[in-house]
């Protein structure tokens, strides 16, 4: 069985909130850890309706400071105090988020319980995040104000030992890791046994990028390259192209464009501008150019590698 | 008939929002006229929710800095922005709300196209806002940080003349205003008919109190005496009486104590902990005390003025 790896929708919706959409936020469950990827207005109260341990959310990735993508955070770290949080919280953010929680905290008289470091993003793709399994490095957008995207990407694993080669040579316990690692496997009298005889390759690593907001750019295009799945805005249907370009939005096709240039599995589009309320003609207009492309939406889950 | 006055609850939760509960925000309808009292997170989504006009809203009013009270007011004036007003805004707040939102307009690069005056509260009970049929004055809490309630009265009314003395002495159209003002008639030969004679007097002006947050306190009992609705917190049930005090809340039978001892006609409870789910406990502890109380609940509209 893999790791759990899988993106949780909290909100589709572009610069306001409509009845029934919320702006930008996903939570990203990886094995264990949940990560939190932008935090619109009303964030812990969808994790809240949607069952997502809030206290369980160590790192929280802010792609810009326009309000749709961060005005959840100071609720959200208001409520993690009141709640009794103690563990330490990271928060990765263009420079002046520190400043947006701080004014507030200090306001508000409250001295959260719980340690808050912000890691300040800064120009090109950078990584910003490891633990031992994932990677998260920045993605430069194109936009109004400076913009990152995040690439989240699963490390290389360690090769399998095949249970028939444990069987035959009866590996010694202590040559396993060694051999995960690359090793061959040595025999008494001075004999190896070649790795890839006794080992078999790991499922390739899956990734997930998530970009937004952005107008049409292939910046960040070696970056996404063959992803499993890609998050990408599209704020309009294609008709409203030059509107998209003015407000460095984009639209379905350009966002199924670059899916199909970067040879990503999977399209998933969001970021929906509140003047739609039919959503199905996003996917109409993606799949003439990358059939396979899905929606973001209130409460979904899309399993990163599986189509 | 009389002219609209009521108060639509968004937002009935203390300190946290759960799944069905939003924290603080009600708007105040009179006439055509919407204010809004506080302005906890996602209080935009609920004005949509409940088809309150957005747009119509000309004066917000924040009772102190605490989030569940005015995290909703960055996301309420950006979207103001995006939908295009043009109309001045006044937010009558205690010091430091200003600097939260500017920093924010700043950090976002956005310059709203309309302009928002910031009247800073301070301490004493005082009028802060006046128009043909309304006043509005802060009231003071007793919390752990600067709070404030507001008073929201009707003015007098002028007198109205009987339509049968109209027929009667075939009062001139010129001396009608004066009439409604208080005077008496003037009639030929410098006789007067006294004033109460042909005029009756107006309906009684109708107010309503909102306090919170605050612990247990008669510091404004003066001001809300004879309210016709008091809206007063109430987060914990008696037998937390303890941590409210510690906690500078109040509970049912201190909100109901207050709105017996002001002889106010109706009381209405909010500001729920998140702790509880059944909220019928709440008017059953405080109809002990005083039976005409309400429960704020999320939806609810109450118009002030009839029981």
């Amino acid at each position: 069985m893999r790791r759990k790896f899988q993106v949780h929708i909290l909100g589709s919706s572009a610069a306001t909130p409509t009845s029934l959409r919320h702006t930008t936020s996903q939570v990203l469950a990886y094995n264990n850890k949940y990560f939190l990827l932008d935090c619109g207005e009303g964030t812990q109260m969808q994790m809240r309706r949607l069952k997502l341990p809030m206290m369980k959310i160590d790192h929280i990735f802010i792609s810009h400071l326009h309000g749709d993508h961060y005005l959840g955070l100071p609720g959200l770290l208001f409520s993690l105090h009141l709640l009794g949080r103690k563990k330490d919280l990271h928060v990765y953010a263009p420079a002046g988020m520190q400043q947006i929680i701080e004014v507030q905290f200090t306001l508000s008289q409250l001295v959260p319980m719980y340690k808050v470091t912000f890691h300040e993003l800064t120009a090109g793709g950078q990584q910003i995040y490891e633990d031992r399994y994932l990677t998260v490095e920045t993605m430069e957008m194109e936009h109004r104000i400076q913009a990152f995207g995040f690439l989240i990407k699963e490390k290389e694993m360690n090769r399998n030992l095949r249970k028939e080669s444990i069987l035959k040579y009866k590996i010694p316990r202590e040559q396993m890791a060694a051999i995960k690692d690359g090793a061959d496997l040595l025999r008494s009298g001075g004999k190896t046994i070649p790795n890839h005889e006794i080992t078999e390759a790991p499922p390739p690593p899956r990734s997930y990028a998530f970009c937004s907001d952005t107008s049409y750019t292939e910046k960040f295009l070696n970056q996404i390259k063959g992803a499993d799945l890609l998050y990408h805005e599209a704020t309009f249907l294609h008709d409203k192209a030059a509107i998209a370009a003015e407000k460095t939005h984009s639209t379905t096709i350009e966002a199924a464009t670059l899916a199909q240039k970067a040879g990503v599995k999977q399209l998933l589009l969001g970021h929906y501008s509140a003047r739609y309320n039919d959503l199905e003609l996003f996917t109409e207009e993606a799949r003439q150019v990358f059939p396979n492309t899905l929606l973001a939406e209130e409460g979904k889950v899309i399993k990163v590698g599986e189509e």
